[in-house]
């Protein structure tokens, strides 16, 4: 996201941890997309029935994806459980996500895409939590 | 929803649970758009400068609702992980955003309302939630 | 939506025609929700390989009500343009997804109820832009 | 979007105007994060009654965006139709976002980065219509 930067130093609040901020912003939306791709690519596939939890998994981690990278955009004096909540269950859906498009990454060259992705989601919403004692 | 009764029974999988997963679906979203009008109220307020943390929490918690919302419709063989931090996510959400909104149901009626409809969403969660054992 | 009626009333912007905006919040949030649950049941039945054109219709439905039913779920000064546009781009994908869903309304109960919701939402979109002159 | 490119390459649905699309896609999730971020920022600041309108269209903004990033991402069979509808809508609210935006950029620099990427988004959906013949 290249107006990312400049977006976040435009700012009235500019908490500490920016930098795992802006990671876990990118990430998140990646992450809706690539799932939202590879639940659309699973349909077309001839095994679509094979890929029906696939496309399940899909589809619950894109929802938590957007939900999440919008929560962490908002930068005005956040709540801090419900922050931690929602960077879990982003962080779960995405672990859950790519484990299963890790078992069609042979055959399926958008499930090895979306579980990268996921991996690298899973990843920066750890980072962020990290960073919040 | 008037809809939702016929809709699940229609559905292939059918989980044990399908009350407290109609109820939770009901109020997930109706809590996704009390919410969001909340927060746009609350923007046309004399007083908006404050009530900027009751619109942001509006917001996020609008935004978990209706992730939430959409998971939980889905039956087809749900991750029980992802569903249930998905769950935890929504309900401390409406828990925060009810606590927030309570404080202002003496001056603002939207505020009023808002908080109730997030106590049934928060409740219906943890419903969801104590018939996963 | 038990809520909505209160929620309306307790709005700072009360416009003229808010019975008919609350018929689309409602229908618009029904509407998310069936096919939300349709796509998903879809993905459930043993012939999805046919389903495939239903569910992409559903998904993308789905993603058009939510974006409507909050948009017009906010009364703060709308922007006229923007408005028409969504209920218009709402609208035709419930005319889309409905017409999908009732081909194989005789077979999946679950596309029966979908298309009779897409259609209540349809007509709701219209009934709105019927009143903005 | 690092991924974007090689999830592209990776669908089983290969469409003519795929950089297009690419860039489509690209634009209208930035553009999601952007007006997310925008009416976050507005919110925080002192003068945020003037704002309201800007927070409005923001927010209307943001959900269009991801609705139609969705479906721009989705490439199994699309509804012609629709997906016109869904570009047209995008379109515009980017366009009323943008005019808004600009009026405020020379006080915020969140506008002035928040007006850009509208503009940007607005014609990437105009450029995405256009190979629509």
């Amino acid at each position: 996201m290249q107006h990312l930067q400049d977006m976040l130093r435009s700012q009235p609040n500019q908490p500490e941890a920016m930098d795992t901020i802006r990671r876990c912003i990118e990430a998140s939306f990646d992450c809706a997309q690539a799932c939202t791709a590879c639940a659309d690519a699973c349909l077309s596939e001839p095994m679509v029935a094979d890929l029906a939890y696939c496309i399940r998994l899909d589809l619950d981690c894109a929802d938590l994806c957007i939900a999440t990278g919008r929560i962490v955009s908002r930068l005005t004096k956040p709540n801090r459980s419900l922050m931690e909540c929602a960077l879990n269950a982003c962080a779960d859906a995405c672990r859950a996500c790519a484990e299963e498009c890790e078992t069609h990454a042979g055959t399926h060259a958008h499930c090895k895409v979306c579980a990268e992705v996921c991996r690298r989601c899973e990843q920066a919403c750890q980072d962020l939590l990290a960073t919040m004692p």
